[in-house]
């Protein structure tokens, strides 16, 4: 069996709650609960076949729900409420009692559940249980979900690919932070160990779910027609960031090599790219894929907003590298770089795409 | 449904992992486990019927047990690994394959979770989860439990008795923080309290088992053929603490108010009580009761050792209440009283008794 915790562990969303915690910093990903909730009730409407299957959907039996990667709140809560009043209701529609629900609160064993359980609303209409792990592991026993969802979660990698880190390696990043989409060994290696992750985080959930259970999954992904990640707002993040770390290496502050070994462990593959590793992945059918629709698209580049989000994603793996020590210089730079480009992240960041898939467990 | 995160939540151990956290000062709690070990592999061999319920315990469906009370390890890791194994013994012994193993650590929302989950040894033959809540409440979906185990949690009362604290009842507790077993009302109150909580635990216990899981009790109790809770060793242990804690009070470190106000919520039954409130819960045929054989029992009383302990479990309660500034004073005081009372300790703390229950969830 798999252990559930000897896993690298890597980059838990930044803990507590205070002014710079993911708890007060993650609105733009609650944007994407909130964009998500119309997917999720028509998901469950049409595609959770429970009238066909009231052997595996047993309303006396519990109906258990995993959120992958589910940080520490609030987003979570949101999208569990979400998931359990419309299953209720589809049980109702079918003229069945309504089951009790177990909900899993999955993340790495660093994230802060001490957080997210005091955070689960007191009146919840389910039974909570945290599950500690990485989700590209077995972390739930077979057969034991009716439901899994993953929010935001799954661009990041379980490790840097290790040809990137490697000097003697065509894929070498040097003076970058991340891929932009020009380099092609880099490129190449961040895609292969996005389908190795991707392919092992599918065959776990296979495991994990019952046959006709479904998987909702929300991701940012490349947007349409879109070679070049760089040109996407997610790239060019992701590129100021570099750049904000080059910038405190010159003023001496961190070296240039300690910014050379720092890569950020995410992909976000194009929609035709992840179609193909389900495909040959072979445990779900999928039902249904699109674009969010996310409100904060129609709103103007908030910079503030902006780099306290990004702050409360990367504390913990900036700190793990560079020091907690750089963190507010980093961030003031980092700050008066958006600033500097705002045209271009008002018109950019528009035009990212955030996915939405809805795969059926297959009943083999 | 029961909610899970509402309940008043109380007195959970010392968190963290420095030299006064729980998790380095329970030894005792240790040796309850050891003392346990054997009952365990006794009451699973002997009272675990898999080979008649192989509907109930399929070996192909997950095999579920929960720790009440885990606190943050690593006692509870322990006990998990003794049932793991000796369920997957039973199973090999009537040629069934070995189920996988879902364990649920249980304990209040303010239970350090992140240390008890980092905790679990990277090679643990299960899968984990924390369920967090009291269990004086459901904290589990129906039937979604073969096994539950419950030690040295079950003194501790869901709340303190009303009366108690009630200047104008006759069960008013002045000057002490708890019962020594002369005042009757005061002992009543705390009688009726802990009828009330363990009538709550074995009913949602109950509700959370499958019929013919067992549900494996260790807990101090009152030793045969004593009444005075204050003749015991932790009614002493009790007693120190209240006259360190009125020592405090007569130096004007704090009020004498906030002695009277504070008491501690514990109750140690008699074994005649205990059977009592199970014959009336109804949900539950007792299989094998008796007393654990503690192996530190045969060692010399250590003060010290005692002192950390008793800090560890109380630190929580006695913060809460006092403020964490009293608590290195206070200790001082403490541990020269243990030492003073040497003798009696080195007697008495032998004769103290420490139940296991074996029961087993009715069919009905």
């Amino acid at each position: 069996m798999a252990p559930t915790t000897n896993i690298k562990e890597a980059h838990p969303m930044k803990g507590g709650d205070d002014p710079n915690s993911y708890v007060q910093n993650s609105s733009y990903q609650k944007g994407v609960i909130d964009a998500a909730k119309e997917i999720i009730i028509e998901a469950v409407t049409q595609h959770l076949d429970l009238e066909n299957n009231l052997t595996t959907f047993d309303p006396s039996k519990p109906f258990s729900i995993g959120d992958f990667g589910c940080s520490t709140g609030p987003n979570t809560y949101f999208a569990m409420q979400n998931i359990v009043e419309v299953v209720a209701e589809k049980y109702k529609s079918i003229k069945q009692p309504k089951p009790e629900f177990h909900v899993f609160f999955n993340d790495h064993v660093n994230n802060d559940f001490n957080i997210l359980f005091r955070g689960i609303p007191p009146n919840s209409d389910y039974f909570a249980a945290g599950v500690p792990g990485s989700f590209y592991s077995r972390v739930l026993p077979k057969g034991s979900l009716h439901l899994a969802h993953c929010s935001y979660a799954l661009h990041w990698l379980s490790q840097v690919p290790k040809e990137i880190q490697d000097k003697n390696s065509p894929a070498y990043n040097k003076g970058k932070i991340h891929y932009t989409g020009t380099e092609k060994y880099v490129v190449k290696a961040y895609f292969d160990q996005f389908q190795r992750d991707m392919d092992v985080f599918l065959t776990s959930r296979a495991l994990e779910l019952v046959g006709g259970g479904l998987l909702i999954i929300q991701m940012p992904g490349l947007p349409s027609g879109e070679t070049m990640f760089t040109m996407t707002g997610a790239g060019l993040l992701h590129a100021i960031l570099g750049s904000s770390l080059m910038e405190l290496a010159k003023s001496g502050i961190i070296s240039e090599e300690s910014v050379d070994s720092f890569n950020l462990p995410q992909y976000h593959p194009s929609m035709e790219e992840l179609g193909k590793v389900i495909e040959r992945n072979n445990n779900f059918t999928v039902e249904k894929v699109g674009i969010l629709n996310h409100p904060m698209k129609d709103l103007p580049f908030d910079v503030q907003r902006t780099s306290l989000q990004v702050r409360a994603v990367m504390d913990m793996i900036l700190t793990e590298h560079f020091g907690e020590h750089i963190l507010d210089q980093l961030f003031v730079i980092y700050t008066r770089k958006l600033q500097e480009n705002y045209d271009v992240f008002d018109k950019q960041i528009r035009k990212d795409a955030d996915f939405f898939l809805v795969l059926k467990r297959k009943f083999h």
